[in-house]
């Protein structure tokens, strides 16, 4: 999926909600075990109450993976389910050497077809480039939205006085244009945000961390956004745990309704 | 497996060999892809020849994870099959927020029972810890050996002067103690070994870049060594391909002969 057609879907459905599949065995409604494949199932179910309300579904690959080899069936499965004009992000922080990278490309963009990848940078520019092609998006890590985002990512660089953040937004840029590469900027720095899009103007953030993290949805989007929105914002526990009862998909939907009506405004301003 | 009994294999073998299980399909030798499970047959293979020569293994998770559902079937296989008496290291460079680090962990050391797995530590402590058990290690990446390294892990933080990979080292070093944590320093950094050890004079090191990639194992061992070894070498391609045909796991077996001797020549000086 292209820049344009990402932004033609959020012109559409006036949202730029991406929806996250942290789906656990442990959380999912007890009336959904007696299903061949859980998972699936309840992926299933979210999808067809919540995809009007989105323009992305990124699945945590962590939580498939956690299940062996029936948890990559799920995964695959739950690809397979999703619209086609619905942006896939598999989640899954990779980056290795580059021998090593090309073969995740191919596991995320061949043996399955998402449209992009989450990378981190730490090894630097041989270990994203692999994941770069035409049709297909790296997501790089730049200030993430955990507590831990504050011990390495905020250390102040000697030579430019930036934090290492922006070092990884302003040097991964002489790698991949802004059809090809996203970052990932938390939600819980919404104080940051700003002077982030001054050093990208072009790029989509994927934004995490509204909703159970307790992001700031507004303040995100007021200062987030560019010409194109420019932004992906996820929500996943909130939206699809809203509920562990048999009403779980109609319950997420609502939630998901709520957070795409906030949107909304933002978009249309 | 804790370090005291690591210890003992690396004097009982008088080696710290760790072979890379890096195993394409596309690399095995042809006779192979008549059996059922050609990557585990070839692993197995390898297994049979060299385990006398080598304290530990390391699958590259990117090589089974690239062959879908199957890919896993295979690792498992693999790890099944490796004597319990060595160390296995999942190198798989995850890291993510701390409910999904933990769902990782349990993918690495529940759903598959490894000794060790690789983490990057761009997400910081919260992405480290949900990894660290009494009886299991986490391998932390410093210094990587690829070209990349050169891209962040060198910059120098304006609070200390110092590079960013000797802060992962130090800081790291609050989390989690020298039974629990080992490092990852790229055997393509010779002229560093020294300084970084001083700087964790009990840690393990995991030294990758010896062999395809070009590290000097003499010098690693000279720099690098500690009262108990302290250092797992790596290699993986110059191995497990130095045949690609009916020879392979004899001719395996004679490349990881030949680094033993030279490991055995530095661990009794």
């Amino acid at each position: 999926m292209t820049r344009e057609q990402l932004y033609e879907q959020i012109q559409k459905k006036n949202s730029c909600l991406c929806i996250g599949l942290d789906t656990d065995l442990n959380k999912i409604p007890k009336h959904l075990g007696g299903s061949t494949d859980p998972i699936f199932e309840f992926n299933k179910q979210i999808i067809d109450t919540t995809h009007q309300y989105c323009v992305a579904y990124k699945p945590n690959v962590a939580f498939y993976e956690a299940l062996g080899p029936k948890g990559w069936e799920s995964l695959q499965r739950t690809l397979s389910y999703i619209p086609k004009d619905i942006f896939t992000i598999a989640d899954a922080k990779r980056g290795d050497i580059g021998n090593t990278s090309a073969l995740y490309a191919r596991a995320f963009f061949e043996q399955m077809n998402f449209d992009s990848i989450t990378v981190a940078p730490y090894m630097g520019e041989d270990s994203v480039k692999p994941f770069l092609r035409d049709d297909k998006w790296v997501i790089l890590l730049a200030h993430t939205s955990n507590s831990g985002s504050g011990d390495f990512q905020t250390m102040e660089i000697a030579l430019t006085g930036k934090p290492l953040y922006e070092e990884v937004i302003l040097r991964s840029q002489q790698w991949a244009t802004a059809d090809q590469l996203m970052y990932v900027v938390g939600a819980t720095h919404p104080d940051k945000i700003k002077s982030i899009r001054t050093l990208a103007p072009e790029h989509f953030f994927l934004v995490p961390g509204v909703g159970a993290q307790g992001g700031d949805l507004d303040m995100i989007m007021k200062h987030g956004m560019n010409h194109q929105c420019g932004l992906l914002i996820n929500a996943a526990r909130s939206i699809i745990y809203a509920s562990s009862e048999k009403d779980f998909a109609q319950r997420a939907a609502k939630e998901a309704s709520k957070l795409q009506q906030q949107m909304k405004t933002h978009l249309n301003t």
